[in-house]
C-alpha cells in the first residue's frame, strides 16, 4: 500500500505540531506510514515549539516515505515557510492551498493511498480569492465530482453521522430539504460505508426533523411529506434504512446499537450527540470521492497553536481512519 | 418533612408498574417515604405482573406514608381500577386525571413535600376533553402561574439542560425565539436552580441556534439580533450567563464542566446531549411553580407496559430528585 498524505493546513494553525505529535505516537497508535505535503523547517520548528523531539527528513518521491517513516518524518519537497503559530498571514494561506492541491494530485495519481487535511481557515482561503467555500468542495472540483455528491461523514469511535444540510442558518434546514437530496446522500453514504469501512449492508437510521418526529404532522409535516418517502424510495432500491427517528430516541446507547450511520437533517443534530460522546476523537470523512480523505474534526485553533495544548486526538484517528479505510479499499 | 406524592399517569402505561419498582428498589436507591395517588388494586396487580413482592397499604392520610413507606407501598385511599397494561382506555384516562389533580392539591396544601407524576398519554386526555395540552400546563393553572413562567428543566447525572422553546416544529423556532423569552425562562431558571438545587448563583450557558454560532451572520443572523442582547441583559441583572455557544461545542466533557445548566433553543438541541449521555436517568422538573414537581423523562410506553421490560431508572431518579428538591427547600 503506498503511503497516506498529509497537507499541512494553514500553518499559523494547530495543523504542524499535531502532524509532528501524530508522528510522534505513530507506534502507540498504529500508525501507517505517511508523508508531510511540504514544510519541513515549518514542521521542524512546530515539533520544537511542541517540545517533542521529531527528526525531519524530506524526501523527493512518495515512495520514499514508508522507509523513512520508522526514524524520521518524512516531508515531501517543497514549499516552505516560517513558523508563526497564532499569526495567520498571506504567507501561510498560500502554503495551505498549495500543499492542498499537491496532495489531491499524488492521491489522485496513486502516490498516496489516501488523502489527510489540516485544517484550514475558509475566511482567510476566501479573502486570498481561493474560489470554494471549504476544502471538501475543492477536493470534489478536483476529481470531476458534482460538489452535492460529495457528502460529509462523521466518525468516532461511538458514533457515524452523516448531516444532511451543513453550514446553513437552522430556518434554511426546513427549505433545503428534500426527498431527492436524503435519497442521493444516503445511496453514497451506503455504497461508500461498503467500500471503505467493509460494512457489506450498512444500516442507516433517518432521524426526523421535528421533535417527536413531528407527532403524526401536529408539530411540523417534512417527516411524512419528505422524509418518509425518501426512506421508502431507498428501502426500494434495497438499501437497510429505518425512520424517521426522533432525534433525542435516537443516539441512546440503545439505538446506537441498532444501526451503523445516523442521517441528520442539520448540522448541529449530527454534531451535537457526536461531539458529546467523542469530541477528542472526530474525523471527517468525505464520502463519494474516488479518493480517501479525512480530517481531524476541529478547526485552525489559532487561539491556542503553539501552546502545546493542542489535542493530537483527532489527526491520529484521521490518520489511523484513512489507513483503515485505503486498506480496505485495496483488499477489496 | 411530608412525603412525596406520586401519581399514576396512564394506568396502562408503565406508571404503575414503575411506581411499584420504585418502592421495592427504595433502599438501595436511597428514597424518600412517598405514597402513590389512588390506584390501589391496580398497583398490586402491577407488581404482581411484574414479578414483584410489593406489599400494598391504603392510607387514609398522608401523613401515614411516612410510617408505612418501610413495610409497603402506601396508596392514597381514592379511585381505582382494573389493570389492563397496554390497553389505554377511557376509564384510564378519568383515573389518571383525578390522581393527578389529586396530588396536585395535595401538594399545594403542604400534605405532600413534592410532586412527582407519571406519564400521561397526550392524546388521549384531549380526547377526553382535558383542557391542557400537557400535565405541566395544568399544574401552572392550578397554581396560578402563566404557562410561559413554568419552565421545564431535563436533568441526568451529567448534564442540566432547558429548552426554551418545546413542542413546535423546527420551522417555528427562528419565528417564536424572542429575547423576551430568552430573558424570562433564564431568570425562572437560575432562580429555581437556587431555591430547589441549592446552586447559589448558577451558571447558565446558552446555545446558538445556528451552527457555529452562525459565524457572525454568514449562517444565520439570530445570535446577534435576539441571543446576544438576551445574554447582555441578563449579565446586566447579575446573572452569571454566557454564550451563544455553538451547540457542537457545548456538550463536551470539557465544556459541560464550565456551567451548570445549558439553555437551549428548541427541543431536540436539549434533548440529543441529554439522553446520549443520561438516557435511562433524564428526570424532568418544572421550575417556576410554587411546588416542585418532577417526572421521569419518558412517555407511556403502553408497547412494552405489563411486558417487565420498562426500567425504572428514570421514575427512581425523579423521586430522588424531588426528595432532593424538597429537602433543599426545607433546609432553606
Amino acid at each position: 500500500m503506498a503511503p497516506l498524505a498529509v497537507t499541512l493546513g494553514d500553518p499559523a494553525g494547530v495543523g504542524p505540531e499535531l502532524i509532528a505529535a501524530a508522528w510522534a505516537a505513530r507506534d502507540a497508535a498504529g500508525l501507517p506510514p505517511f508523508f508531510a505535503v511540504g514544510g519541513a523547517g515549518l514542521l521542524a520548528a512546530a515539533a520544537r515549539q511542541r517540545g517533542l523531539a521529531v527528526p525531519v527528513e524530506p524526501i523527493d518521491d512518495p515512495a520514499r516515505a514508508p522507509a523513512v517513516f520508522p526514524h524520521a518524518l518524512p516531508v515531501l519537497a517543497g514549499p516552505d515557510g516560517a513558523y508563526r503559530p497564532g499569526q495567520p498571514s498571506r504567507e501561510g494561506t498560500d502554503l495551505a492551498i498549495a500543499s492542498l492541491a499537491q496532495g489531491i494530485g499524488l492521491t489522485r495519481g496513486g502516490h498516496a493511498a489516501a488523502l489527510v487535511t489540516a485544517p484550514i481557515a475558509k475566511a482567510r482561503l476566501a479573502e486570498a480569492g481561493w474560489p470554494y467555500p471549504g476544502q471538501t468542495e475543492c477536493l470534489a472540483d478536483a476529481c470531476g465530482v458534482m460538489p452535492e455528491h460529495a457528502v460529509m461523514l462523521l466518525a468516532g469511535p461511538s458514533l457515524k453521522v452523516v448531516p444532511l444540510t451543513v453550514h446553513i442558518a437552522l430556518a434554511e434546514v426546513p427549505r433545503r430539504l428534500t426527498s431527492a437530496l436524503i435519497v442521493r446522500r444516503a445511496r453514497i453514504a451506503a455504497q461508500w460505508l461498503a467500500r471503505d469501512f467493509g460494512i457489506a449492508r450498512p444500516r442507516l437510521a433517518v432521524a426526523a426533523l421535528n421533535p417527536h418526529a413531528g407527532e403524526e404532522g401536529r408539530m411540523g409535516d417534512e417527516e411524512g411529506r419528505i422524509i418518509a418517502p425518501a426512506i421508502a424510495a431507498l428501502q426500494a432500491e434495497g438499501f437497510a434504512v429505518t425512520g424517521p427517528h426522533p432525534a433525542d430516541a435516537l443516539f441512546t446507547p440503545r439505538a446506537r446499537a441498532t444501526f451503523d450511520v445516523a442521517l441528520c437533517m442539520y448540522h448541529d443534530q449530527a454534531l451535537v450527540p457526536l461531539k458529546a460522546l467523542d469530541f477528542d476523537e472526530g474525523v471527517n470523512v468525505t464520502l463519494g470521492l474516488p479518493i480517501i480523505r479525512t480530517s481531524p474534526d476541529h478547526g485552525t485553533a489559532f487561539a491556542i497553536a503553539g501552546s502545546g495544548q493542542a489535542d493530537p486526538g483527532a489527526m491520529v484517528a484521521a490518520i489511523r481512519m484513512a489507513g483503515h479505510c485505503a486498506a480496505q479499499r485495496a483488499g477489496a
